[in-house]
């Protein structure tokens, strides 16, 4: 196995041909240094994955490279990469450049950002599930988190389909020492500041020990993404006493209210919180299986659709009509902007030694912007590193700091 | 054990002393006669459960024993009741009347209804939880479940604490052949149609048969209250492939689509929804266990609480709030009464020898008129005869029809 702090300087990515080469495109420059040598970390950009991709995810990759000068590796087919590329005004060298005249030159002061292309011939379907992780070994989501692996990439975004992009980061990451399953955390967009959900579907069926696993990589993410000192941690459960719930979360109440095993930093346990609360704000993150996290965070966008519905029904069926549109411009589009995935970037998978961001497979331009722009925070920022500390020494002694 | 279906007449219910002796009430009359013996069946109303017993309660079920023509039991402390029910008009004799002055005549041709006072000395508090069930043996909601046990009642309303009435109604009230535990079921207000989900908290970690008895109480009840002929049956889970899910649905999806055991009456199961689809009114029945459907029901309340303080706020912080004001009469009222228990009359808990409607704590006597009125409906249309019937002749069969 590589090491992964070890830099792989000019090594070409990917190892697959360059399929770009049979229709006239020549192949990618060389990939920078890794992770660890100072410049910007390096995202993985899955641009294969999602319902608007390749075009969503080249646009928003670019804008998100020239808008805050990011280094960013586009996996995915050369021949389908290239003309968008160019089309977007990014050189063959592998700068984002300052944009065409349409799109108008990089803001003053910031950083042009760099694209690399690193070729992927398969991509994952997003009707595909977890078994795509073993099926498709050279899939762009797979090439994206081999980039890890090389230590050429701090951290992969994707807006394919989440139990693909779960599996095979699974399948090709390793696990950060003292987390037994990764957890799929989602900001909720509540007030005034936001919450975490985690796990949000990446394991249906964890032990109590993983969940207060998830609580230290939520409270990780919560310092380094929301910017929450202390983060408080509740646990959803379906009463506010310790003895309510089902077995695994009243076990799992019992571990989170007991000290962190393995030496790990103490959490704020704050105790139980009810489906009520997930946008209550009463909490910075919030623990649960990923059973109960992926049916309350879908009912949760679900209700908020058919809020939205009703409350066009009952406004295009009424005489206001007109005022309705007038209000409609000024009061509800601030709240479906709050209850919208693109605004927040998507979600995040956490304990493995990179982050993956899932965006959501909707995403236009702007939202796979948002998406690249947080993977690239956290990576900046050394989540993974903060987990390892978070975690404990007895666990992760030789991981805490690098060379 | 005494046969519920033996008639008690003249027998006046509950047992215990009157207390209204002793500030100058009278002993309530005797109770009719039981349940089976053509009379409207008579309904156990908690007079003190709720956050605005005995008041609204009594104003509630008095206007729903006017309204509708209902026979009730109200159970809960005479000295307090009567001056309550004095001051509706109600005679001392047991019937509803015609009311007060204040309140009106019942409306021409309704039936005037009747209501009955039977002592409980005890209460329980809104606060307390499961172990008041058997803590408080002489509650209010303990005397209604005894009116049931006794065969003078047909069925139980309260808008007491949801965990003690549960308690309290598994203590005292016989589960029906067949049903292992018995199941909460809310009505959810989807459009065109409403959508059943169970079990919404009464037991947390279920096993997978026990989702498949969900179904059948579910079935019943939508047949019966929601007058589907061939409700449609989804399980909750988080994917909509059968392999889906966490161990208990998996489980569950496999014995849904088997045939059902004991002679069952078949279920039109359609597969597995998601938490996106509670308010889709893609199936007709929602079953899961009773952890992930209090999460999913809270979860979905909490967040239309939330859509609404959103948009209050987005109306209230721009210059249409004149504007805004003038659409939340027409639009915003229809959405939130949608949203609002007090419309759908409360959760039922089913499986039980009678039916126990668990209103909302915080009813007025809107609310409880209608969660009365659900009642009595259930009760009138042998919704547990049909539970009954629907599990299978190889349980039941001698319970299937009464002498």
């Amino acid at each position: 196995m590589s090491d992964p702090t070890e830099p792989a300087p000019g090594h070409a990515a990917g190892g697959q041909p360059d399929a770009g080469h049979a229709d006239g495109a020549h192949p990618g420059p060389a990939l920078p240094a890794a992770v660890h040598s100072g410049a910007p970390p390096l995202v993985a950009v899955d641009a294969m994955g999602g319902d608007h991709a390749p075009d969503a995810i080249v646009a928003g990759a670019v804008a998100a490279a020239r808008e805050h000068g990011l280094r960013i590796a586009l996996t995915g087919r050369p021949g389908q990469l290239r003309p968008l590329l160019a089309g977007l005004g990014v050189t063959a060298h592998g700068t984002a450049g300052h944009g065409s005249g349409r799109h108008g030159p990089a803001r003053h002061g910031a950083e042009p950002g760099e694209i690399w292309l690193v070729p992927a011939e398969d991509s994952v379907d997003m009707g595909e599930g977890a078994l795509a992780g073993w099926r498709r070994p050279r899939s762009s989501i797979a090439v994206a988190c081999q980039l890890v692996r090389r230590g050429q990439a701090a951290a992969v975004v994707s807006a394919g389909s989440t139990g693909a992009i779960v599996a095979t980061a699974r399948l090709r990451l390793r696990p950060l020492p003292g987390v037994a399953r990764p957890a799929l955390a989602v900001v909720l967009p509540t007030r005034p500041g936001p919450t975490l959900l985690l796990d949000a579907g990446a394991i249906a069926d964890p032990k109590p020990e993983m969940l207060v696993q998830f609580a230290q990589l939520g409270v990780a993410y919560a310092q380094v993404a929301l910017g929450i000192a202390e983060p408080r941690v509740g646990l959803l459960s379906i009463g506010a006493e310790p003895g309510k719930g089902n077995k695994l979360a009243r076990r799992a109440h019992e571990l989170l209210e007991a000290d962190p095993p393995h030496g790990g930093l103490p959490i704020s346990f704050t105790g139980n919180v009810e489906g009520g609360d997930l946008l209550a704000g009463k909490v910075d993150v919030i623990v649960t299986d990923g059973f109960t996290g992926n049916v309350a965070l879908k009912t949760l966008e679900g209700t908020a659709a058919f809020a939205g519905r009703q409350l066009r029904e009952a406004i295009g069926g009424s005489r206001a009509a007109r005022l309705g549109a007038l209000l409609q411009r000024r009061g509800l589009r601030e709240l479906s902007e709050r209850l919208d995935a693109e605004t927040y970037g998507g979600a995040a998978l956490l304990g493995l030694e990179a982050t993956v961001v899932i965006a959501h497979g909707a995403v236009a331009a702007r939202g796979a912007a948002v998406a690249v722009r947080l993977t690239a925070d956290l990576a900046s920022a050394g989540i993974t590193d903060k987990i390892r500390e978070r975690l404990g020494p007895a666990r992760g002694a030789h991981f805490l700091r690098r060379p």
